[in-house]
C-alpha cells in the first residue's frame, strides 16, 4: 500500500522528508512515495533510504500566489497535481498528505479526487489540545466553507463522527455545537437550524451548545462550525497561546532571580510547550472526498509529518472513506429533504 | 454629575460596592449612586462612607433564568430597572454600570434608554489585551447581534471609531474585519460586504481583513465583527489564556525543582497574570444607545468596577453621546440606501 506525500510548495521541505523517511521506517507495510525534486529529495535522504521509500519527480509548485483552480488545471508537473494524479492512478494508493497551499489542496482534491455521493461540501478537520493531557478535540469545520448551510453542518458532524471514531476508537463521541451560550435557544440562526437537524439524529451523541470558552476543556470530543467561526476559534487559540507562551518567556527573561528559576523549571515548561503544539497531532484530514487527504501546515516539521502518515494508516485500516459512503446513504435515505 | 451603579445581579456585589467607594474616593467631583439593597450596601461600605456615595434602594433583582423582555416589564423594583429608571430620569445621571445577567442590561437599555437615532442595532464592545504591553484591542460587537447585516458591521465600526478616540485620544484608531484571511477577497458573504461599505469609508483607518489569529498583536486597536464571531474570538482568548495559565500552575508544581523555579519567578509569572486579566481593562460598552451604559462581567471585583466608572467619565468628559449623534446624522446623509 502507498501513501504519497507531497512536499513541493512546504515551508520545511527537508524536515516533511525526514518526517516521511521516520515514517517508512516504522510503518514497513507502506511504500511512502515522495513527490518533489528528486534531486533534493534524493540529497535529503542520503546514502541510508529505507527500501520503502519512492520518488516521483515534479520540477513545478503551485504557490500561494496561484489562483487554485486555475493552478491545478495549468500546472499539470506540480507537484500537487502529480502527487493526486497518482492516488488517482492505483488502488494501493491509499491516501495523500500535502503541505501546498490549503486553496489548492482543497481545490485539487474535490476537483481531481472528486466528492463522496451524496456529501454537500467536504470539509477540513483538525485537532487542538484539550485541558485534559492526551486528550484532543476535533474541529470540523476548520475552514473549508465559509456560509454552510446548516444541512452542511449535520453532515460535518456524520463525517467527523466516524473519522474520530476511526482514530481514536472513541465508540461515541461527543458532539458539542459551536455557539454564543450553552442554552439550547442560544446562537444565529445557521446555528440554530443545526440544533435542530443534530438534535433530531439518533446515531450522534450530540451534547448541545459549546461556548468558545469551553471548547477546550476535553469534555468535547467534536465542535461542528460553520469554517468562518471554526476558523476564528482555531486561529484565536493558536494566537493566544503563542502569545502566552512568549509572554511567560519574557517573564523569564526579565530579571536575574527569574532567569534562575527559569532554568529550574525548563523541563516543565517545555513539557507545557509540547503539549500546546499542533505539530504533535498530525494534519488536517478533508473529508468527504473519494481518498484520503490530510492537508499538513506549511510550517510541517518530522513530528507532524509522521504524525500526519499515521493518521492517513489509521483511516485506511479503520475504512474510514467506505464507512462515510456509507454513512451518506443512509442519510440520503433519512433525509428527503435535505438539497443543496 | 451622577453615575449609577446596579449591582443587584453580579456574583459579588460586596466587591462591586467596595470599588464603587474606591471610584468615588478618586472621581470626588462625581457622585456613585449604587442601586441594590439598601442594608447589604450600607454594611459593606460601614462608617467610612463617603459624601459622594449615594444609595438606592431596590428590593428585587433579574437574574440569569429571567426573560429579558419579560423581566423588565414585570420587575419595575428590580435593581436593573430602578438604574436605568435613575439615569432617563434627569440630566445630570451621566452613565450607568450594570453587572446584571448580558441579556437583561441590552434589552433593558434597547427599550428604555432607546436607541439614537439612525443606529441599526446597538452593539457590544470590549477590550482584550495584546502583545504590546499597555496597548489594547477594541473588539465591535463582541456579542450582542448575531446575524448582523453589512450596513450593522459598518456602522459598529463607525461608533467604535469614536468610543476608542474617546477613550485612549487615539486620533486614528486602526481599525481590522475579522476575517478567515489578510487577503481582501478572504471572508464570507458578509464580511465581504462589510470589506466593501469600509473600503468606501473617507473618515475611518480601515487597515483590511484580520486573521484571528492575529486579532491580538497589538497591530489593531479595532476588530470589527459580527457578534457570533466575535463572541467566539473572545470567549476562546478567555479560554485559552484560562488553560496556558493553568497548565503553567501545574508545570511549577510538578517536581521540587520546578516548585524553587516558580519561586524565583513568582513576581513575573504574577505581571503576566495581571496582564492577561480582563478585570483591569473595565467592562463591555454598548454603544449606539442614548445614554452611556456598561456592562460589566458577573465577576466583576473592586479593579474592574473602578476602571468601569473611570472608562464612563472619559466617555461622558468626551462627550461620546454626541459624537455618536453627529455621526450617525452624517451617514444617514450619506447614505440613502442602507435601509434594515
Amino acid at each position: 500500500m502507498k501513501i504519497i506525500v507531497d512536499i513541493g510548495a512546504c515551508d520545511n521541505p527537508a524536515k516533511m522528508v525526514r518526517g516521511c523517511v521516520e515514517a517508512a521506517k516504522e510503518y514497513t507495510d507502506y511504500t511512502i512515495v515522495i513527490v518533489g525534486d528528486t534531486e533534493f529529495i534524493k540529497s535529503t535522504i542520503g546514502a541510508d533510504m529505507p527500501k520503502n521509500i519512492a520518488i516521483e519527480h515534479a520540477s513545478d509548485v503551485i504557490s500561494n500566489d496561484d489562483t487554485p483552480t486555475r493552478a491545478i488545471r495549468q500546472k499539470p508537473d506540480s507537484s500537487l497535481v502529480r502527487a493526486i494524479n497518482l492516488l488517482n492512478g492505483s488502488d494501493d494508493a491509499v491516501g495523500l498528505l500535502s503541505g501546498g497551499s490549503t486553496g489548492a489542496v482543497l481545490t485539487g482534491a474535490t476537483l481531481m479526487v472528486g466528492r463522496i455521493k451524496g456529501v454537500h461540501r467536504p470539509m477540513l478537520t483538525c485537532f487542538m489540545p484539550t485541558a485534559v493531557e492526551g486528550k484532543l478535540v476535533c474541529i470540523a469545520d476548520c475552514g473549508a466553507n465559509v456560509d454552510s448551510k446548516p444541512e452542511f453542518l449535520a453532515q460535518f458532524a456524520v463525517m467527523a463522527n466516524m473519522y474520530v471514531g476511526a482514530l481514536f476508537g472513541i465508540e461515541k463521541p461527543r458532539i458539542g455545537l459551536l455557539s454564543v451560550g450553552a442554552e439550547d435557544h442560544k446562537g444565529d440562526e445557521r446555528s440554530k437550524a443545526t440544533f435542530a437537524l443534530l438534535k433530531q439524529s439518533t446515531d450522534l451523541n450530540f451534547v448541545g451548545n459549546v461556548e468558545a470558552r469551553y471548547a477546550l476543556t476535553g469534555d468535547y470530543d467534536i465542535i461542528i462550525t460553520d469554517g468562518f467561526a471554526g476558523n476564528v476559534l482555531i486561529k484565536s487559540v493558536e494566537g493566544t497561546a503563542k502569545m502566552v507562551m512568549t509572554e511567560l518567556k519574557n517573564a523569564m527573561m526579565s530579571s536575574l532571580k527569574s532567569k534562575i528559576g527559569a532554568l529550574l523549571m525548563k523541563k516543565s515548561v517545555y513539557k507545557l510547550k509540547d503539549r500546546m503544539d499542533y505539530h504533535a497531532y498530525g494534519g488536517a484530514a478533508f473529508l468527504g472526498v473519494k481518498k484520503i487527504v490530510v492537508k499538513t501546515h506549511g510550517s510541517s516539521n518530522e513530528v507532524s509529518t509522521k504524525a500526519s502518515i499515521r493518521n492517513i494508516i489509521r483511516m485506511y485500516q479503520n475504512n474510514i472513506i467506505d464507512k462515510i459512503k456509507q454513512g451518506m446513504a443512509v442519510e440520503e435515505t433519512d433525509t428527503t429533504n435535505a438539497g443543496e
